[in-house]
């Protein structure tokens, strides 16, 4: 491929005069522009984007962070941020971190190397003061990483209302909720649905049980040893409050078992994402607005690129969807 | 953050020794090369990712294109991709194709800016001249781009078979086989699998219609309407074949019709993500191996990459994941 050394000698110039006109950082006489514009044209020369990120101190490039691309509500997340980003000229480097050797740290030093400009971030992982000490661009989704870090998130304590309200309407007696070990440590801001759905339970005089789930575990196995544990474990409870994937895991497990859903079980699943919708019967679910999310997330990490001054993200919106597992 | 300029001017020496220094590039005397790299700790001066690779011509990431991440098919094999590629020091950047302002070509740009150091696609566009004419390394998933890019795929002559075979075991009379418009050109690999399955059913007195879903279309609304129109229009069929995520809504609406499945209709889900076996009553599959496609695709690009000679990539694995709704 011709680099720009090719381009100068074919047309007669120098390096230096090549550049300028190519890069149009500089002035160059209009006919000599022309012979080096046409020697680059013959030659099939391309711009050389690295060399062009080197001296803009930008690389175009944003990484999304996500646990596991197998959770299609972090899918659909990733997928909307990689749309937007696109139209803003943006493209997307994906980071699954659900593994061991996760390389979170490897995408916080290519930030700092200003490899990639900025870092939207969903994981679950714990090692927050990497994040907060980066002092570059990062905009964080559902997990409260301290600092002046922004944080997205859905309104969660309207979403664990709306749950205790259905489930309460419903006559359940016991309702179980399902969640990750992290909400644990007051991190994630799921915890927070978890929360208000308790208290509103309680106020409303149903019991609630809170089950907490392995870290960072999103295999089908997991899931569907979680989902027989939690109705072998837990026979007295008549509602289930869990993930999409699990709530789909608990909807298969108990028809197997011969359960009738809902009169002896109602589920509600939280995110509320297309393959939720999938199941048979249809799950009630509380819905997550990813669209929203990933719009606030990606307008929220521009302005911190742009270094305008941004106020503090709206809240996201959660919303019912009337399924038939629970009315 | 300090650049290369400031290690130099604080080390007291020249740009270049600092350059070759810090960079192994060239022999510095034993003491200037300490007093370069205390300068460097000191002022935490981190090498610029971009200029390195700018001088090793090579970015160390990798563009993966798939239609769309709600498709758990294409979900799953991106996440595999990224996993492998990172455990051979390469990040992943994310392509979704499904929108139509897509960005394929721009993705063809960078590799031929370096920018990407290759390409694994699984896009269903019909752009082939660009991919061909770009001579840099590309590999393809079930699409046949011609020219000199290998192409990884399943063994879909042998799914489209086990799946004829157990409809006719199961006495279908009557299959509908529901496919994407895009197989019509011989561009899709999985168009393998549906000819070979009609074949097989025809021999065996099984008769079968194909039915062309709109190209790249892969939203939840098509799809729901797409698998009522299959029930409409086909009240005859007592097979139906289709991916995944289809499968599941025509499974769905069936059992809202009240249809008795798998007495009155037999359902096969061709891919058999971990997404498909969530249905109830569980999904007969046809299992593609997504990591052995992802494992396949990874080696062969890293060979291209690496400008080593390599054989035709093997055929990946299907096998039969037996379910509820085909014996």
């Amino acid at each position: 491929m011709a680099n720009i050394k090719d381009v100068a000698r074919s047309a007669g110039v120098g390096i230096a005069t090549a550049s300028r006109a190519l890069n149009g950082t500089g002035y160059v006489a209009p006919e000599t522009r022309k012979r080096i514009e046409e020697a680059a044209q013959k030659l099939h020369y391309s711009p050389s984007v690295l060399a062009r990120n080197l001296l803009r101190s930008r690389s175009g490039i944003i990484a999304v962070m996500v646990p596991t691309l197998s959770n299609p509500f972090f899918a659909s997340f990733t997928q909307d941020c990689e749309q937007l980003l696109l139209g803003h000229g943006y493209k997307t480097l994906i980071c699954c971190t659900v593994q061991p050797q996760n390389s979170e740290q490897d995408y916080l030093d290519m930030l700092r190397s200003n490899l990639v400009d900025g870092i939207l971030t969903a994981t679950h992982s714990f090692n927050d003061d990497a994040y907060r000490e980066s002092g570059n661009p990062i905009v964080s989704l559902d997990r409260n990483l301290g600092g002046n870090i922004p944080l997205v998130s859905s309104d969660h304590c309207r979403g664990g209302l709306l749950a205790a309200e259905h489930f309460a309407f419903a006559g359940c007696r016991m309702v179980l909720q399902i969640c990750g070990s992290d909400v644990q440590n007051g991190h994630l801001t799921v915890g927070e649905a978890h929360r208000s759905c308790r208290e509103a339970l309680l106020a409303s005089g149903v019991k609630s049980e809170i089950l907490f789930t392995d870290w960072n575990r999103w295999d089908f196995t997991y899931y569907r040893r979680t989902a027989a544990h939690c109705l072998d474990a837990y026979p007295e409870a008549d509602g289930i409050l869990a993930s999409d994937c699990l709530a789909m895991h608990v909807l298969t497990e108990a028809l197997q078992r011969g359960k009738s859903i809902p009169d002896e079980l109602k589920i509600i699943a939280y995110d509320g994402t297309d393959t939720a919708r999938l199941a048979s019967p249809a799950l009630s679910c509380i819905v997550q607005d990813t669209a929203q999310l990933a719009r606030t997330a990606v307008d929220t990490l521009l302005a911190r690129i742009q270094n305008v001054p941004i106020p503090e993200p709206p809240v996201c919106n959660v919303s019912w969807l009337q399924g038939t597992t629970c009315p």
